[in-house]
C-alpha cells in the first residue's frame, strides 16, 4: 500500500529548513501533499524548494494544496497516511477536526497524526487539545514531536543508564548530589518574539525538552525497550516530580561573541514580563531521588551555547584527600547532548610527583569520533519513526499532561531578575 | 649535615643505566661512594660513567672505591647516609654483616639501607635474611626497593580508589567479576639467564611487581596517607591471599614482531623446568573481594609489551540489551602502568540509528596528555623518597613475609606447559 505524507504549514520555515530535507532523506514515503495558504501552484511550490537544495527525485513527489481554515479539506486520497501539524499551536484543534470531518481517516490503510510542539498553552489549555484530538484518533496514531528525542545522545541516555553497571551502580539519591539539565542559547527571540512573548523559557524549552530530558535520567528501569514501557516509566517519574524552587530572569542588552546585542524588551520592541530564563529546583519523590535536587536550567543570549545534563556525585575525596590542602572535584557524569555529542566522566587523579596532590581529570567519550558523524538528524530519525509506527521517541499524553502538571506551579510567576546577555546567571559544580 | 650515597656494585648494569642517571637528576645527595670488585681509580670510574651521559657536575661527586667481600669495609665517612645495595642478592647478608661491623653506622646522621630484589628466595631465606638485616637495621632504616611501586601510576591507584566516588563504588566483590593483573613482555631472558634459570617468572616478577600491584588493588582503605598507614592495609590483603589455581609455561621457539627468536631452553643452552609464564588465580579473604577470582600473569615472550590491572566489572547489560540479539561486553575499568599510563573506562554505548544497538566505547585518561610526559621515573622517584625519608613507595617486611607466603604453594610446582614464542596463552576478558 502507498504511504503519502500530508504537511500542512508546508511553506512555513521548520517545513522548508527541517521537514522536507528530513523527508528527502527518509525511506518509505511515496507521495507528499503540501498544504498552506498562499496562492502557489504545485510547479511554483516545487520551484521554491529546489532553492532549498532539495534533490529532483524528492521534488517530483510533492502536491502543492492551497487551503485555508475556513474550508473543508480537499480529497487527501486513500492508503497509509502521516499527517504532520507543522503550524502554529492555535490550529492544531481546527485542523483537526476538518480532518475527522473531511472523512478521508476511514479509508483503508493506517492514519498518523503528528503534531508539532508547544502542545497546550497549560495543563488546561493541553486537556482540551487532547480531548479534541482523541475525538478523532486514538493514542496509538498520535506522535506529539519534541525532537530533543530524535537527538542521538538523547536516545543513548537510556543504554548508559542499563547497560553499564558502573554507571546503574550510582545513578540514585546515595551516590548523586545533583542532576543538572541545562540547554543554554547564545541566540536571542529573534524573528520568533511574537510566538515567545505568549511563551517565554518556560513554555518553549522547561515543560517539553527540559522535562523529557529530565524524564529520561529520573525514570526506574523501564524493564523492556517497548515504547509502552518507556513511556509508562517516563510519565511515572514526571508524575513524582515536585517543583521546589524557582526563579526567572530576562536579558537586558549586552555582548556576545564580541558583538553587541539588544535587550529583549528591545527586541519585541514593548516592555514585557516574560522569561528569557528558567530554572526550577524539582525533585523527583521516588525512593531513588528523594532529596536529591535536579536544577533545570534554560536561558537565551547566556555566554555558551550547549545542552547537556550533569550528574554530580556526592564527594568522598575529603576523607583522605582534603586533609592536605588538596581540593579536589566531587565526580561528574556529562552527557553532552550538543554540541559535540559525548559522554564525559569527570575524576580526580593523583598529580605526577611526590606526595597525594588530586586533581580533577576528564574522561571522554566522544561520539562522532567512535561512530562517524553521519548520524541522522533529529527530524530524519523522527519522520522515520512515524512511518515505522514506533511511539518510543514521541511524548505519550501522559508524559504530557504530567509535565505540565509539574510546572503548573511556575506559571503564574511574577517576578523576574535582569541579567547582561552574555552573561550565564551561575551553575552549581 | 652532608649526606654520601654508598653505592654497592657501582660498576652494574643497574648501577650504570638506573641508579646513577637517577641519582644525576636527584637533590639532596652531596657526595656518592661507589663501592666495586673491578679494579678501578676514580678517574676510571668516572671516565666510565662519562659514557653514560652523566653531567660533569654529578661526576665530580663521585668516589670509586675497589672493595672485595673477604675484607672489611673501608671508612665510609660520618653524616646522613643511603646505602644502596645494588648487588645480586646472595650477597646481601655478607654486606649487612660488614656495614654493621664497620661502625660506621654508628655515626651522627640517619642512615638508610637500600634492598634491590629480590628479597629472599623463599620464605625461609627471605626471613633469615631479614633476620640478619634487623641485627645492624631497624625497620624505618631499611627500603626494599620494588621498582614498580616508583612507577607514577602505580602511585595514582590509590587517589583513583579513594579519590572517586564512581569508582570506589564498585571496588568490591559485590560489582567486580574479576581482577586482572598482568605484567607482559616481549623479551626473553637474554643475559640473565643465569640469575633466571635460578629464579623464574614466579620469583622474578610474581611475588613482587604483583603482589605489590595486587595489595594496592585489594587493601582496605587505608585511612591515611602515611607510610605506615598504607604500608598496614597492603601487607593485612596480602596476608588474606590464598591461590586457588596456578598454571606455568615455557616458550618455545617462535616469532615476535616479525623476527625469529629461540627457545627458553635454547636461550639459556640447557634443559631447563624454569617457568617463563605463571598466572595464579587467587583469592583475597576479606569482606570486600571474597569469590572475586584475581588473575596474576606474567611471562616472557608474550605477543604483548604491556603492564596493566583490568577489573571486569559484573555484567548487568543482559538485563533489557541482550534480548535483542546483542553483545554488550561487561564494564572494565583499565589501569594502564605502561606503555602508555592512564585510566581508561570501558562502558557500552548505544550506536547511532533506530533500535538499541549496543557496542563497547572506551574513555580514556592518558597521563601524559593531561600532566605531560616529563614525570620523574621510578628510580628517581624512589631515590628521592629515601633520601626524605619516606617509605610509602618500599614494601615493609609484613609485605615480603606474606608475598612470600601466598606464593609458598606454588614454589615447588613440577608441570610445565609450552606455549611459541610470540603467543599469549589466555586472557579473561
Amino acid at each position: 500500500m502507498k504511504t503519502s505524507f500530508v504537511l500542512f504549514g508546508a511553506t512555513g520555515d521548520l517545513s522548508r529548513k527541517k521537514l522536507l530535507p528530513a523527508l528527502a532523506r527518509t525511506r518509505g514515503v511515496d507521495s507528499v501533499i503540501a498544504l498552506g495558504r498562499r496562492k502557489l501552484t504545485t510547479q511554483g511550490y516545487i520551484s521554491l524548494m529546489a532553492a532549498e537544495g532539495l534533490p529532483k527525485s524528492f521534488l517530483a513527489k510533492l502536491k502543492y494544496v492551497v487551503h485555508s481554515l475556513d474550508k473543508p479539506l480537499p480529497n487527501l486520497g486513500a492508503g497509509n497516511m502521516v499527517v504532520y501539524l507543522a503550524t502554529p499551536p492555535g490550529l492544531f484543534d481546527r485542523l483537526t477536526t476538518l480532518l475527522q470531518e473531511c472523512g478521508c481517516l476511514g479509508s483503508r490503510g493506517w492514519k498518523r497524526i503528528v503534531y508539532e510542539k508547544p502542545f497546550g498553552y497549560d495543563l488546561k489549555s493541553a486537556t482540551e487539545l487532547n480531548r479534541c484530538i482523541r475525538k478523532a484518533f486514538s493514542e496509538d496514531q498520535i506522535y506529539r514531536i519534541d525532537h530533543y528525542l530524535g537527538k542521538e545522545l538523547v536516545q543513548s541516555i537510556i543504554a548508559f543508564r542499563f547497560a553499564n553497571s558502573l554507571l546503574s551502580e550510582i545513578w540514585n539519591t546515595k551516590h548523586v548530589e545533583s542532576v543538572q539539565v541545562e540547554l543554554s542559547e547564545k541566540g536571542g527571540v529573534g524573528k520568533r518574539a511574537g510566538y515567545y512573548e505568549e511563551s517565554g523559557a518556560l513554555r518553549d524549552m522547561v515543560q517539553n525538552h527540559i522535562m523529557q530530558l529530565t524524564s529520561l535520567v529520573a525514570m526506574e528501569n523501564p524493564g523492556a525497550l517497548d515504547a509502552e514501557s518507556i513511556r509508562k516509566a517516563k510519565a511515572a517519574a514526571l508524575g513524582r516530580m515536585r517543583i521546589r524552587r524557582a526563579r526567572f530572569g530576562q536579558y537586558t542588552g549586552g555582548e556576545i561573541d564580541n558583538k553587541l546585542v539588544l535587550s529583549y524588551e528591545d527586541e519585541v520592541g514593548r516592555t514585557s514580563s516574560t522569561e528569557t530564563f528558567a530554572e526550577l529546583q524539582a525533585e523527583i519523590m521516588t525512593k531513588r531521588w528523594k532529596g536529591v535536587p535536579f536544577f533545570l536550567r534554560t536561558g537565551k543570549r547566556m555566554a555558551g551555547q550547549f545542552s547537556e545534563i550533569n550528574l554530580v556525585l556526592r564527594d568522598i575525596s575529603c576523607g583522605m584527600f582534603c586533609q592536605k590542602a588538596m581540593h579536589p572535584k566531587p565526580n561528574r557524569v556529562t552527557i553532552r547532548i550538543s554540541p559535540e555529542e559525548g559522554l564525559t566522566l569527570h575524576l580526580n587523579a593523583k598529580v605526577p610527583g611526590k606526595g597525594y596532590l588530586i586533581r580533577p581529570v576528564a574522561l571522554e567519550f566522544c561520539h562522532a569520533c567512535q561512530f562517524g558523524p553521519n548520524t541522522p538528524d533529529a527530524y530524519q530519525m523522527l519522520i522515520s519513526q512515524v512511518i515505522a509506527g514506533d511511539q518510543t521517541l514521541f511524548a505519550s499524553w501522559n508524559e504530557v499532561a504530567a509535565s505540565w502538571k509539574a510546572v503548573l506551579p511556575c506559571l503564574g510567576h511574577k517576578r523576574l531578575f535582569y541579567y547582561r546577555a552574555g552573561s550565564s546567571p551561575g551553575r552549581y559544580f
